[in-house]
């Protein structure tokens, strides 16, 4: 069995607005100092092991999870 | 300036909806294997560096990003 951990984050050229709201709210709780604030998604799978699992994971990415147009993503396999 | 990476996740005991819906889109795509599927939040910050940063980014999690009755959290810091 192995676990991947996908992160799918908005290209860095979008406003990210959930992460803008979070934002303000960290000031206005008191937080000090907070640049920048963006919010993605992290997927946790686990799949059997198999020798092409990079390949369908990327596949899974393209096909499924990310939207090409406006997110990035990549993943870590972690073999148990 | 550090960049820390906040992961919330579901609980485990609970059932994650959104997960489910994923892993039955991915049975329908024709990838195989898949045992589970977890959706959870992905945050990355970048802030001001202070010698309390680790104790000012739990309470972060606490105040905002983590629902405590369904979510845990965890986080790195990593420094610039």
């Amino acid at each position: 069995m192995a676990k991947v951990n996908v992160y799918i984050t908005l290209k860095p050229a979008l406003l990210d607005a959930q992460g803008k709201v979070m934002q303000g709210a960290l000031d206005n709780l008191g937080f000090e100092g907070i640049e920048n604030v963006r919010i993605g998604k992290f997927i946790e799978i686990e799949m059997a092991e198999s020798a092409d699992i990079e390949a369908s994971v990327e596949d899974m990415c393209k096909k499924l999870f990310a939207n090409p147009n406006t997110e990035n993503y990549r993943f870590e396999i972690i073999k148990k």
